[in-house]
């Protein structure tokens, strides 16, 4: 087994990238970035994964078209506004991008593009052109302009770096990424930009974002529930000098397993950073036959609104979890059912084959009451695990989405 | 067309039908009422319609098994316990209806039976069966008290009754309900009990319901979002005197339409009663070349915990009216969407062909902020029209639920 290692640093860890946030203008407080770059010193293999919704925005658009070589060599974002059911959309994502791509001398292809914050009104295309010069004069070795200028609603920013060895090489994978962990987390938009060294084939980074993603990002949402903008993008320099990845095999799962570890850290901080959430709430169903039926039913415990709303008052409400499972969609004996709660405070069953245990009600509301709360579920019917990731539900989350627009 | 007319009562409008609701003791606060009873003066066609939860509650079992020959006299039901999730729940519901049959001289498998209230612990069955007479004694011509009775974190009593000709004799229908339209509305259990004098066979009557069930309580909802103990039931005396209707045609339609009347009223009293909630929310999808897509669009919209939360706020941000029906399921051209906002203060086009209007914002939020507000959709694709109904997400909804068990 490959050791993985968190070190300090996000996008700008990995041999050859430079970072850049500021403020253009887009939002109103001067004090909030608005305007991140992220640019790589050479031709990077490039993937990304995008919004299943059918409502996509201009930029999402034209990022696919940018990657169809599978090669890019910058990440252009904004916040503040998402560039999404507009009538020019496409023409002012097309016009930032022109203007950064002519400022870096590098070609529109190579650039990757996006944007999020509300929703229908025009980007304001002249306030990014007139920034562009002082946005790449900026780049520099800190991820942590980039980070801030992608935040929206969140409360803070989410950076991670890891280092592995891959055919003896040391690889570095660091990303920064922006979205909040709301009733349906995917709603609110997610942005994740991953760089590395790796040296790996276009097809196979693609293939490794999207298995990462679907057990990272889409564990802390309910499938189908994206916004319009949502996208992970990755950029892989290949400067670590390690033997290209070219095929499946110890190096590409030495690879994956760090992608993971940093996908998986940004999606928890993701969940974490929930609309006035209080928790981190983890919901691992065990004992499943396949393990996407055990994602899908904790997906469906995270994102119930009840449970959420039980988690927040540290009620150990689990008749919730299991109504919350009965609905998923996945079929089980509800009589088999193990249900506990654990947290840094201790371990408590509640439910035992499906039928509520007499436990200690203090015990159970100081276990709850804990910042990093787990559900743990056993289905006792085969030996696959997964684990979904969100928050509590509570007052602010209500107050901060009543009246987001104006 | 057949003329519906709304008349006042409940349970009781229809012919040979009493109604009792008392204070037995599963709740703690005395002056809350928690058993009901419905009684026929005779024999009844009978039907029901279930919750999809894989985990259902022992009494959801036992009416299955009573209603297998299609009859039924009575209905009993309890508030303050689910008796879902506990070990002796079949056993309990069984003692329950026993005594209530012994006492009504009844056999047992003439009784339909529900609970509703908290999960996973022991229905209280001693108290239950000692209140029995009590019970029985009480019943009468009014249909409030079981109404009240079957009510838990409702906010008002439930009611609706009405008349419509068949076979040139004059039919009534009446019901009672409880439910609250939360965040996913079925969430929490949804009752429904409908008596109507009108003479149907059992399989028709079981038709008539599913479908109505379909278009009314089952449009407040996501599909297979349902409780451990939802049930929608209904008795039919036959005692109207029109010609039994035995097949589909005019009489059945006539019923059929009445009984809509009768299922959409109760079910907009539910959306309406949402937990905190302080205004209706209706959205309407027309256009639609199938009425299920339609249907399934409108619903994803009033489910939106982001529409929901603009909806309280009064915001006219139809961007997440837009991105909800993008992640459907439903395949649309979002370019073809036009968007409304209206209510009893006017109307407002805020989306033309999937990009937004310039609007008056002050207008907007005179229109949202009524207590009855629809949301106007048009796909543009066809002729199919379907509506669904939920509530706006307020701050009381959160303290409602962070501590609903303790």
């Amino acid at each position: 087994m490959n050791d993985i290692t968190f070190i300090k640093g996000g996008v700008t860890a990995a041999q050859g990238f430079l970072a850049a946030g500021i403020h253009c203008g887009i939002r109103k407080n001067k004090a909030k970035r608005d305007l991140a770059l992220i640019l790589a010193d050479r031709p990077c293999a490039a993937a990304a994964v995008y919004t299943t919704n059918i409502v996509k925005a201009a930029p999402i658009y034209l990022t696919m078209e940018h990657l169809k070589n599978g090669q890019a060599r910058a990440i252009l974002a904004n916040s503040g506004n998402a560039n999404a059911c507009t009538s020019g959309g496409m023409e002012a994502a097309k016009k930032c991008v022109d203007t950064i791509a002519a400022a870096l001398g590098l070609k529109p292809e190579d650039i990757i593009v996006n944007s999020t914050g509300v929703i229908g009104q025009p980007l304001p295309v002249d306030t990014i052109i007139k920034a562009v010069p002082e946005l790449v004069n900026s780049l520099g070795a800190s991820s942590e302009p980039a980070a801030e200028a992608i935040m929206t609603i969140d409360t803070t920013s989410k950076s991670v770096a890891v280092q592995c060895r891959i055919s003896g090489k040391t690889v570095t994978i660091g990303g920064i990424a922006k979205g909040s962990g709301m009733i349906h987390p995917n709603m609110a938009t997610m942005l994740a930009f991953i760089t590395t060294d790796c040296a790996i084939s276009p097809s196979l980074l693609q293939e490794a974002l999207q298995a990462s993603v679907n057990r990272t990002y889409n564990r802390i949402s309910v499938d189908g529930d994206t916004s319009t903008n949502d996208m992970t993008a990755i950029l892989a320099s290949g400067i670590a000098g390690n033997a290209q990845i070219i095929e499946k095999g110890i190096d590409y799962n030495a690879f994956l397993a760090a992608l993971d570890a940093v996908n998986l850290h940004l999606a928890k901080e993701i969940a974490k950073d929930g609309e006035g959430a209080t928790k981190l709430i983890t919901c691992c169903v065990k004992g499943a036959v396949l393990e996407e039926a055990a994602a899908q039913l904790a997906k469906s415990v995270i994102s119930s609104s009840l449970v959420k709303s039980a988690m927040f008052g540290a009620d150990a409400n689990w008749g919730r979890v299991l109504c919350a499972m009965g609905y998923s969609g996945v079929r089980f004996e509800p009589s088999s059912v193990d249900i506990a709660f654990s947290s840094d405070f201790g371990h408590i069953e509640v439910c035992k084959k499906g039928q509520g245990l007499v436990f200690n009600e203090d015990l159970a509301k100081n276990i709850l009451s804990q910042s990093e709360v787990t559900i743990d579920i056993n289905l006792h019917e085969g030996s696959a695990i997964a684990c979904a990731y969100g928050c509590d539900l509570t007052y602010d989350y209500v107050k901060i989405n009543g009246d987001y627009r104006t």
